[in-house]
């Protein structure tokens, strides 16, 4: 009983403030579940007003056409609510709580969820790249924090700003890379290998495949055009004087080199991470990293050394 | 007309999904901005479908107790939509884009903006710390992929995963601190001091102050207990064998030193940094960050070097 005429007094205290907006209201009232009071404005913006029994109120606004006027009326309705519900409680409220606005059906597309479905909000103004290709969709979407953005398929796979990603699978300043042999397998956006050669390696070979890391001859063409920051020119020509990338499975690759007796000082495994799951892998996942492991130690010099993510 | 008719034909349309499950609606229709149909649920959850004459079609699902059945169920009425839509327009829909689902009033708060407004949601699963001091409160949060996150009134200010970070403030890999005389202007939860000590220092001295740099006692107090990943026990003394912290504000300290000729190898300016603006800054900030500058140069030995943000 008590919970139920609290709600109701929820209701009646922030009432007004609606309806001096000249808002309509329509309630609907639930035998245990509370109340939801709609209100609609004349210019096509509405609000939801929630009222759940054990405490938690919930104000959804809804509006076409954001701008700063209307941020700031929308601000000062918040307010109002806050301000009401503080009185009406004597302050008594455990959390009080704002989101920035979502915006939906803007010509540019700001929220990439990461790949356990977390939402992440980019601070986007281009869009610089946009085709599908055979096997996926490959956008570069220009970030003013991060630099031009690699998403395939939806997925955030890179950023101009990955610098230091790229700089942490190197060994974080600490290898010296002259003359020595770097094998670097996966890392088709180009951003080790152009760092390493950087650094007057003898030779890097990279090891990029179409399927297996996501990465596609579409996927390399935008990114040697749009994603410069991080590949520079290394992605212009397969081969340079002191580096070559093969587009092959690495697999058959590492254990053509394994059995020639081939060796490196260095190998850089920047394969397809495995994602943060709290179930249990699936064997393959783990069968395909000890075999590319396994595979890697035996192309490696005594003192080399192997990096991965 | 055929806009109006558009939206009726939507609607129409997309009617029945809703209805199938037992929703009761009412439908409100705008002279010249569309219709908004409320869908509700005898289990307390209902459903918004905002149809706009320009073609944007929005559809809100609300519901408590979010569980797997829950969010399968979500599913499937959100994939009922998406065919309905292809059908009526045979496909040509410009674009579909379904947001993960926000989580309000649980015991855990996800979602922390950024300084410039975006929504990001962390995967955050343990609230650590959760304190008010004189000045702010002070959060730290545990998340799966980040360790422990210090939060400053709402702030998202350093993660335990933020080695990066220090490491490039600090030269990424390539400065030898052994034996150098190194000053750290702010650098309140002792990353870069802990990170330091570890390379053999003849001195570092950390000047910290509370206000200025948003860190106050209770900071260093739930960093030293909750970030150790961070700054390890560097926190615990103000004095070890190589390194000193004082608790003053940085100004008078540089021009002390100045004074006496006291100079460094490495100067570290970690204070606050500068917000990303597309106005300009307030001119105290720059005056600020250019006295800052002038006295660190004062207080640099001839081949020393300054890092900062």
């Amino acid at each position: 009983l008590n919970l139920a005429a609290d709600c109701n007094a929820v209701l009646k205290a922030l009432q007004p403030i609606f309806q001096e907006q000249g808002m309509t209201e329509t309630v609907h009232n639930w035998e245990d579940h509370g109340y939801l009071a709609t209100y609609i404005k004349k210019n096509g913006s509405f609000a939801n007003l929630r009222i759940h029994p054990h405490g938690l109120v919930l104000v959804d606004l809804q509006s076409y056409n954001d701008n700063t006027k209307g941020r700031e009326e929308v601000d000062q309705l918040l307010n109002k609510v806050e301000e009401r519900m503080k009185e009406l409680f004597h302050g008594n409220i455990k959390r009080v709580k704002r989101l920035p606005a979502i915006l939906r059906g803007g010509v540019i597309d700001r929220y990439w969820p990461t790949a356990d479905g977390r939402l992440v909000e980019y601070d986007i103004d281009e869009v610089v790249y946009d085709e599908d290709s055979p096997f996926q969709n490959i956008k570069i979407l220009h970030s003013k924090q991060f630099g031009n953005i690699l998403i395939l398929s939806g997925d955030v796979n890179l950023a101009e700003s990955d610098l230091a990603y790229t700089q942490a699978i190197m060994g974080s300043g600490k290898e010296d890379y002259t003359g020595k042999e770097v094998l670097i397998l996966g890392g088709g956006d180009g951003g080790i290998l152009y760092e390493i050669v950087k650094l007057k390696p003898k030779m890097v070979t990279m090891v990029e495949i179409s399927f297996a890391s996501n990465i596609d001859q579409m996927v390399i063409d935008g990114c040697k055009k749009y994603m410069r920051k991080t590949c520079g020119d290394v992605l212009d020509n397969l081969k340079g004087e002191c580096y070559q990338v093969l587009i092959e499975d690495c697999i058959p690759v590492l254990k053509r080199y394994a059995k020639e007796g081939r060796m490196f000082d260095y190998v850089i495994n920047d394969l397809t991470a495995v994602p943060i799951s709290t179930s249990p892998e699936e064997d393959s996942t783990w069968e395909f990293l000890r075999l590319i492991l396994d595979l890697s130690m035996k192309v490696l010099k005594q003192d080399g050394k192997y990096f991965t993510q």
